[in-house]
């Protein structure tokens, strides 16, 4: 791995084992020599699961296996593959049938149906996989399931500059759950790598349609509220699978009330991992968060977030730690969003800076200054027409950035 | 000026004087000092004007004076005073207040009406425009009224490396017209100054509604078709002017028979205008042709043009000099424009590298990468499913991008 991100946490966290859930890591040569990078992860029976997957109109093969078998396996999940090096993207026929052949192999090792076997690929764009690598690893990967989370979440990276976990344990009604995931991600695409990966798992038992909707639901609010280039991976894929071994009371809908413990902790994992992901971002050397009030709804003010967010000008005034709020008035300008001039209220670090529509009266850009050299940069705007919010999260855009993806071949 | 932009012309074009269009630039000290920051045109009478501008939401007070003008005015103009240096953009009621004053002063030394003073400001944002330098300094310009293009093209500048100018003749029936323009923009927001402004004037006699048509038209595919960073200003503002002192035969419809080399040569003038503000591009080192053919309809096509155009990964792999093709994929598939991953083709310099969703048999990078060294860069992207086509222009995203951006005030 290159030099380790100066915005990474401090180590990686602890997370126990999760009953229904054993995992393995294979170094199988699919690119790289030598670094791990496959994982296998079995299910207990009963294991339901829910996806997000990328929004791109050229998705890769396995997304649409993912998708298929989400629908013909019920929602229900025994294995899980995940390979790093190659992203078994655009590789036409040849893609699908690569697939086909991991899923047929996990299915016989395991003994269950292929729809129950969950797919994903990382990596370079456009050259064939060498499935044979992956499927000559499995059995003996089925030989040695285990709970070495640190290194199934290394196995996924590619060009990431270290491995991202998160835990939460949590009670539904008299019952301790637990909530561990891992995730991969730098670019929203990496040198020319691709990709990021989203994998949760619980022992809660929480039927298929209401897993749905809670992963949807918090992914909104982590993985689709944060940015580091704008750039969309053609593999992007979020996944969550309930094991049901907790055998906790039962959960009839999203809302009920024992459920509320989990839901939000859920959020925060996967708010955890999303942010990890910002941390971990091409050349970042400063964390944001853009907080978006007073915009027509909570859909408008997160299009105004992610404008400023994707705004080079912005992310490069960051960058040389330049309180340029002209340029945040731009982004929201271009983000297409109802906005009124003579409305709008802008904040960094805290400190008011313009107030409807204009510079505030003898504003003292010292305080501001002092923020934009900090480490964590808050940005506060309001729209001033609605009641519409968001919180975004982003990285500034540095040299390093133009480094890593245009000079790397040279 | 900084260096000059190493794709810029060889030379500013020679362009004749308008018969009906009258011109002078001042040094009046709105922010530089010594630099000309301000032209005033006087335009004969019965000239007609059309306007394209900014969708910005939070768009500039001289917008909202231009629009309000040109409805007010009959599509008339007298006058056109330009200011660098301050954008008058975000400055609340005291910015209103600023252009109000301009215009009266124009309109009282002109005798004429206030509603046929066009304006249009770029520079800083969120400044109070110092007008009383401006209106201190018309009566003296319009003493001195002529024909310097270089001059006006030179004073419209704010960070632009080289002033832009274009022009053709052409006939409408048996008499000749003629076709001047200039234009100003580098990043669509400039270090902390700001926007993309283009003037084009003719002698020919062509009504209001006619000329807000072929306005339009040539401004979708020429600086509706260019990027150089995704950035939007708050001020972008093209004017296109026809002075009528050709009385050649009269127009009567935008598809008349003889008017349509003037049409074509208005289309040419701005797309060359528009060319030179990519040409300019904040650090560019190469200028990117990206020809979309194949998708849903026009307008899918441009919106996958630009998807491409703006992607950070495909400009820095561009900088790099890399056929990096895996991120015109990731590209096309963000546009959110539909695209079928198995018809996708795509060829650099000509030289086709994927075809059906996949790398073409024994694909040889050898010439491809010998084009991705040249000045000149040529992408094509069939999606397959459509008629849609278009062509969009920007420039590769590098290193100095982020030096003028991120590094100036340190």
């Amino acid at each position: 791995m290159a030099d380790i991100s100066p915005l990474a946490p401090e180590s990686f966290p602890d997370i126990p084992p999760i009953v229904g859930v054993e995992m393995a890591a294979a170094a199988c040569g699919v690119r790289y020599s030598g670094k791990l990078d496959l994982i296998l992860i079995r299910f207990a029976e009963g294991t339901e699961v829910a996806g997000v997957f990328t929004k791109s109109q050229t998705a890769a093969a396995p997304i649409d296996w993912c998708r298929l078998a989400l629908d013909n396996g019920n929602g229900k999940a025994r294995a899980l593959v995940v390979n790093s090096g190659n992203a078994n993207a655009f590789n036409g026929a040849a893609g699908v049938a690569s697939v086909e052949r991991t899923a047929a192999r996990a299915a016989s090792i395991i003994g269950c149906a292929q729809e129950h076997v969950l797919i994903a690929s990382t990596g370079v764009i456009g050259q064939a996989l060498p499935d044979n690598k992956i499927t000559a690893a499995l059995a003996g990967m089925y030989e040695n399931l285990g709970s070495d989370w640190p290194a199934v979440a290394d196995a996924i990276c590619t060009t990431d500059t270290y491995p991202k976990g998160s835990f939460r344990k949590v009670k539904i009604g008299e019952t301790e759950v637990n909530i561990g995931g891992i995730a991969k991600g730098s670019g929203m695409i990496a040198p020319d790598m691709a990709t990021m990966l989203a994998f949760v798992f619980t022992d809660a038992a929480i039927p298929k349609n209401i897993l749905q909707f809670l992963l949807s639901e918090a992914a909104d609010t982590s993985f689709n509220s944060i940015t580091v280039d704008s750039d969309t991976s053609t593999s992007d894929t979020v996944l969550l699978f309930a094991t049901g071994q907790a055998k906790q009371e039962t959960v009839v809908a999203a809302d009920d009330a024992h459920l509320q413990d989990f839901r939000r902790a859920l959020n925060e994992v996967m708010l955890d991992l999303a942010q990890q992901i910002v941390r971990d971002g091409e050349g970042a050397t400063k964390f944001v968060e853009i907080s978006v009030s007073g915009a027509a709804d909570d859909t408008a003010a997160r299009k105004i977030g992610l404008a400023i967010a994707n705004s080079p000008l912005v992310k490069t005034a960051i960058a040389g730690e330049d309180a340029n709020w002209g340029r945040i008035v731009m982004a929201v300008g271009k983000s297409g969003e109802r906005a009124d001039r003579d409305k709008l209220c802008i904040s960094m670090g805290g400190i008011e800076i313009a107030a409807l529509g204009q510079a505030i009266k003898g504003y003292d850009e010292t305080p501001v200054a002092a923020h934009m050299k900090g480490q964590d940069i808050d940005i506060a705007v309001d729209v001033g027409i609605g009641q519409g919010q968001a919180i975004v999260w982003t990285c500034d855009l540095t040299h390093k950035y133009i480094t890593i993806n245009a000079d790397y071949r040279s």
